[in-house]
């Protein structure tokens, strides 16, 4: 009996696999793929190469996006004075507890031995290290607002942030990460909500379009809503363990903080009147997003539309009796293939022609995510053809192809992929998303199952669409109780109209969406 | 006569003019453009959006000879820990005097009112914010590199860092400025020193093509080098004051930081050895170089390669009957510019549609130095061209050209006005470049004129070629005497070779470059 369900079992990639224990799957996974590691410094991340490359690519993305709805990007201080944080009272409030605080300007040799902060270089106010910078900016907005012909102010940054969390987990939770926060004022509330939800539906076309995630648009209810803000706008995703991740959000912040750093404005009659503002941020947590959506048990799937490569050539040449016409064969493919445009950019190759074995070599891209896999050798040069395979089938699957029906259809497959991705992202959310009516079902749905062994948090639950009365008690009642939260008011019905609470009896506009969550 | 002399004094854009008060032509110059301004964190600036794009333009030429030369990009923590700093005994030396040190992570209410540093939130080891990232980029690699088969190691980083500067001047020398630091290992000191003059000539390449400045390559003298660098290799260009500017470093770093952060490697031997490590950088203040180096008294002008639009369009509506034919004319043709590629990007555009006087919107865009300006109206429409102006010419030299006609020459215009501006950059550094062989002509050369009233700093010196017999006490004692410090000393002989040193009588290999500088 052993003997079978050994042979059963599919060897994998990455130990353990999801259903064996997912978060450390997760971080194997990002081990695997090399795409970062924890640093010495506590609750900070070290990005590498090939984590970096697939920010970068979607950086460059959402930078074109956000360039195309008029945004600008400009630059401002990392540090913060405390007094200005301290100008909004819930802002403060919301981030106090995470701050990581400047006091001194120099370092002194240490009578105990080595150096030490100079207590002559104090600073006199303490300046915070910025975890969001709507006070910053909004002093400098302050200053460049004068009348209404300088509205709206669209602005956007690319910048690192520092929230001092106690519980990190690589991309989804550091201590510093990258982000961009777009800050814009606006004449009207009209006009700002409306710069809300555009920013909203850019990171939704991005989510969905581009990392193949699909996404809930939604608003937060008013526990779950950025320090400070009149409503946060934001999408949800479903990972592959069931739970959501806040994947962006968008947040109109009416005329608080235009009030809390004056920013002020002369409209067409000549009153002076407070500008009505918006921020809204994605950050490197999209990373961990991609890797938690797409990744399998061989490790991480990268969504062609993001890839650092697109295209892995192996070149095989141990048996050739030329190597280097073998290496030229793949230097001019490679060549080729960078005329060809898959979207909006070039088509990106990289060729392995490291001094180690090919079944490393093929297993490391695996496991790397790479979509398209070329093994080439003498007898496919003779054939003018590639040995392909894709990410998304099984490594066994690979199959010969001339060089020119591969060159003409590598978009396709591409795109192909990209969209395969989408649909099977987007099955997994719907067969897990339940329409739920009484107490004892929402309970039910989300009962963890029994834990096995070296697997304290097995995979279950999913989103509930449930009826709400809009009572926060009966939020915070649930989330100490099951560890469950509102992720979002959806933008859009997702089942039936109006009707009953399940917790309370009482009245329901429209069912929210509730889920366990990172 | 005062009516004469007022006559004869040309009205400029820009007040103070550069004979007349260079610091505060510079200072003024960049708000006319709209670059950056001071923010309300002490040292800090806040690089608005023109500014801005300049710098992303300076960063995507720039990262695309990172990547040509096998360079990766990755991401490193913002905090180095203390203890880290401290390895390196040179290192830590040298920027102590200058360290934002971060000591809590929380804040409390504060009984006097307002928040302050949580005292039970008191890191147990201080954490500097990072003034560059040796240290800890070393760590990481320690643990990275293994074998010889893991060099060379090519990462590059772009990040900000912080340098608690006491006097700040924007872009030039601010408390924290954004930068890219390369950090590379290497088996054999040979390959180390190979790598440190390979990107010397990325960035003398950089600075002469794209920003159009001409640059003088050498090396550091021992009191200027890197705190921790065996050899310290800069560019160093002149400004219009005659002083100069460093505008980037590369250091080879012999194996001071290998053995500080133990990054050893197995040789083919199977022997242990450090690696040779380099590491060089550009900031920022590449975007004062540029200001510098070629902006008039009439405001900045831009380097076309580096120009966040090339071409400007100033619809003239007020006297059309048909408004809106104009803007569909003009749209038109920057829709046409935008197809056309001028070296490694398409032309950019910008149309200038706001409600104010057109003679407001020309000077603003001469302020702001775009190369090329169109004034479009009902006639050059009737007539199928358009008006233009370029900023390397008088503002009143304009001239209608068919449309058809501009558009096959526009990327010709463009690059004339490019070599051009390198031409005229390189004459005035060469025509204010002394052979000098006594210590008369030397203090002479250096002698400031007499101050006139509002001008502390008249113009006056410029790059002395004169003899040093390597003595570091002359160099002091002349930095202290004149203000003039080495530069550095030139790679390549820049007069004839050895000779007498003028100060001491002692002999000297070659002629060294002498310079204020900033």
């Amino acid at each position: 009996m052993s003997f079978v369900s050994t042979a059963s079992k599919p060897k994998t990639a990455i130990t353990p696999t999801r259903e064996e224990n997912y978060p450390q799957w997760y971080q194997q996974v990002i081990r695997a793929a090399d795409l970062a590691e924890n640093s010495p410094v506590r609750g900070c991340m070290v990005i590498k190469p090939w984590g970096y490359a697939l920010w970068e690519n979607m950086q460059r993305t959402l930078d074109g996006m956000f360039k195309e709805t008029g945004h600008r990007n400009a630059y401002f201080p990392l540090f913060i004075p405390l007094s200005f944080m301290e100008r909004e009272a819930e802002h403060v409030e919301g981030f106090a507890k995470e701050c990581a605080v400047v006091t001194h300007h120099r370092l002194v040799p240490n009578p105990e031995g080595g150096l030490m902060p100079d207590p002559e270089a104090k600073l006199d106010e303490p300046l915070i290290v910025r975890p969001t910078s709507e006070t910053i900016i909004g002093a400098m907005f302050a200053k460049w607002i004068e009348s209404y012909r300088d509205l709206p102010l669209l602005i956007n940054q690319w910048a690192n942030v520092v929230r001092w969390e106690l519980r990190t987990r690589l991309f989804l939770r550091t201590t510093e990460f990258l982000w961009q926060e777009g800050h814009t004022a606006h004449a009207t509330k009209d006009e700002a909500v409306e710069e809300t939800e555009r920013m909203l539906d850019v990171y939704a076309s991005f989510a969905e379009q581009y990392m193949a995630m699909p996404v809930l648009r939604g608003i937060k209810t008013a526990g779950e809503r950025f320090p400070g803000a009149v409503e946060t706008y934001c999408i949800e995703a479903m990972m592959q363990d069931r739970k959501a991740l806040q994947a962006g959000t968008s947040h109109f912040l009416g005329q608080n903080f235009s009030k809390a750093a004056d920013i002020q404005f002369l409209n067409d009659n000549g009153q002076r009147m407070h500008a009505w503002t918006t921020s809204w941020g994605v950050s490197t947590r999209l990373v961990g997003g991609m890797v938690m959506t797409h990744s399998d048990d061989d490790g991480l799937v990268i969504p062609p539309r993001l890839a650092p490569a697109h295209v892995v050539i192996i070149p095989v040449t141990f048996k050739a009796d030329d190597p280097q016409a073998v290496m030229d064969y793949c230097n001019s493919l490679r060549d080729e293939l960078r005329k060809i445009d898959f979207v909006d950019r070039r088509i990106e190759v990289e060729i392995d022609d490291r001094d180690i074995r090919g079944g490393e070599k093929t297993w490391q891209w695996i496991k790397r995510g790479a979509p398209i896999r070329l093994e080439i050798g003498p007898r496919d040069m003779a054939d003018d053809s590639v040995f392909m395979a894709r990410r998304d089938k099984s490594h066994k699957d690979k199959k010969g192809v001339k060089r020119s029906e591969f060159l003409d259809t590598v978009t396709t497959i591409l795109q192909e992929m990209q969209d395969g991705m989408f649909n099977r992202a987007l099955e997994f959310q719907q067969s897990n998303t339940a329409v739920i009516d009484t107490k004892e079902d929402f309970e039910l749905f989300f009962a963890p199952p029994a834990v096995k062994e070296n697997n304290p948090t097995p995979i279950h639950g999913g989103f509930a669409l449930a009826h709400w009365c809009g009572d926060e008690a009966v939020e915070n009642e649930i989330n100490d109780q099951l560890g469950v939260t509102i992720r979002c008011i959806p933008l859009e019905d997702l089942a039936d109209g109006p009707g009953t609470c399940p917790f309370t009896g009482k009245p329901s506009e429209k069912r929210v969406v509730w889920a366990k969550a990172y």
